[in-house]
């Protein structure tokens, strides 16, 4: 498959498309339009994995009640700055938007806050929530545990989350944005090697035994590494423990709910804002985009520059949304029979 | 020099030596046993680049007016949850001590506090302030930025600091400690490693024209790699803007006096505590020392076990209590050379 192979969605037609799905289904509207919207930003920003390609599972987990619409979250303001959200089994985009819309109100007057979330499905890349945080002029952070994925560090078993951190810092020109995983690749790429025929590199997994593999087909039932060796691992199992303290969620394996259609969300997503104004640190902000570019001048080999973090999925949204997304026939065949079966049982119903 | 070859030092001596040449010079004895004790935790926790090696730089700076004693910290609660700290250029670890309080109280009522301090010197490891928070039942976060000793991936000069972050988390067991740089190794590794004329790892350095290197020489006039490759440097660099705008300290080239005798310290430090009771959170804490039990027993060869973060220091910091802390003649032949002149000097003043 080559890139000239794949089709280009326009933005407006994969989130009607994606819409009408959902809502064919019974999801309402808004709730529809904000999972849509946000499995488009996944694509936008070039994390194929959560993008459409989640559409399938959504489906499959809302058809079995696993996911509900348009009973909005409890919040629970333990304190004036920590608010406990239940997710009321909701979309994953959904209670995070809501989390996200919570704590930027509430830092804007106390100068920081929490949300701690517990059952809620998937919330996709964390990136776009972070963006939206700092396009309001905050810091955001955000923290979400993944089904157990990963081996520990002189463990072969997948016991640890992937587990990505995602740090946004605005600045007079564009923002830093880090959305990164603790895993030293997604499995879906390692499904991706599998399914056309390629190796791994080396010390992106571990087969069944703990041994480090090039074989796609050993390391899907083995477990991924995490990035950066031991350091890596310890940042992950660290980042697992602190999101299930905030959040009340389970760990390691007893994490389900985002990859099957049969058991409920049992991860947990933490979101902070910190409202610079509010904490009187806007004259923090200003030298950023000057220490941004210096960073940027640095680069010894131009065909591999010196980047910020966030400036590559800017510079491929703003592409994409131009020419419209790169998807395998395959996959947007996928959708399309989801469009269609959906209409005709609803048109059945 | 083989281990034989070093001395051990007792925790006792230790401390009284380090106290006594801080005091000979003027510093008042709280500052100087709260300073001796960071020094001795470094070296206890197997850190000895944290250790009684930074003595002579703090002598340095302090007869150069660098830092300041008995001074105290200036307290600026932003909002009820924020405190902005004036290190009046003290010791780090005077300065950190007095924010690990203030969040450590101020949390136990508001749940959450954070302090952003500027104007501190070296705070040291940052381990023995959060299992300080840890210890109490809270969870510790900790971010430092350093001095430039890192490069942007892809680059070649040392552009960002080693940037090391802090997580700890109680559990019903020992705690989850991490304290970990952002650099694949610390300059003090590749010091040791030029030292004995050993060739270092590829990976850990590049020379100065960002060529990676096995030659300690060539990397210690180059900059330090990121841990992890690119994301290593994404995540350096997110600390790094993050601290800076918390703190309003400076960024990359610009962070001085860590390790010189000659510049203001111009870097920043965050401790943050979150008070896991009165958040509502104390069930959240139960099923972590399982999951930490289960990771543990994970071990694929038992000479490389799985260890959750902290398990190694504290293993290490029992047995050098015990047994007296390893040090290089050399090394503690320069702390009684400063213990005898600084009482040389005190006698004559």
């Amino acid at each position: 498959m080559t890139a000239t192979d794949e089709l280009r969605i326009e933005p407006t037609t994969y989130l009607a498309v994606v819409t009408e799905v959902l809502t064919n289904l019974g999801v309402t509207t808004e709730d529809a339009e904000i999972q849509a919207r946000l499995l488009l930003e996944g694509d936008l920003h070039g994390h194929s994995s959560h993008g459409v390609r989640r559409l399938a599972v959504l489906v499959g987990r809302f058809r079995a009640g696993l996911i509900t619409t348009g009973l909005g979250v409890g919040v629970d303001w333990c304190t004036p700055t920590f608010a406990a959200v239940d997710g009321r089994s909701g979309f994953g985009a959904v209670v995070a938007g809501e989390a996200v819309q919570l704590v930027t109100e509430r830092a804007a007057s106390t100068g920081m806050a929490f949300a701690a979330i517990r059952n809620a499905n998937h919330v996709g890349m964390l990136a776009p929530y972070i963006e939206r945080i700092a396009g309001g002029g905050q810091i955001g952070l955000a923290l979400t545990t993944s089904e157990a994925l990963v081996h520990p560090w002189g463990g072969s078993r997948a016991m640890v989350g992937t587990n990505p951190i995602g740090i946004a810092v605005p600045s007079a020109a564009e923002p830093l944005v880090l959305d990164m995983s603790t895993a030293s690749v997604s499995m879906g790429k390692i499904l991706d090697h599998k399914e056309r025929g390629l190796e791994i590199p080396l010390g992106w997994a571990v087969d069944a035994a703990g041994t480090a593999t090039t074989d796609p087909a050993a390391a899907s039932v083995g477990a991924i590494s995490p990035f950066g060796g031991p350091k890596g691992y310890a940042l992950g199992v660290a980042l697992e423990a602190l999101v299930a303290a905030l959040t009340g969620t389970a760990l390691g394996t007893a994490k389900t709910g985002t990859l099957d259609v049969t058991l409920p969300s049992t991860k947990g997503d933490v979101f902070v804002a910190l409202d610079v104004e509010r904490l009187g640190l806007t004259g923090s902000l200003e030298p950023l985009a000057a220490y941004f570019d210096e960073l940027r001048g640095e680069s010894v080999d131009p065909t591999r520059p010196v980047t910020i973090p966030g400036d590559r999925s800017r510079q491929l949204r703003a592409e994409l949304l131009e020419h419209g997304i790169p998807l395998h026939p395959k996959m947007w065949s996928e959708v399309m029979g989801l469009l269609h079966e959906t209409r005709e049982e609803l048109h059945h119903a």
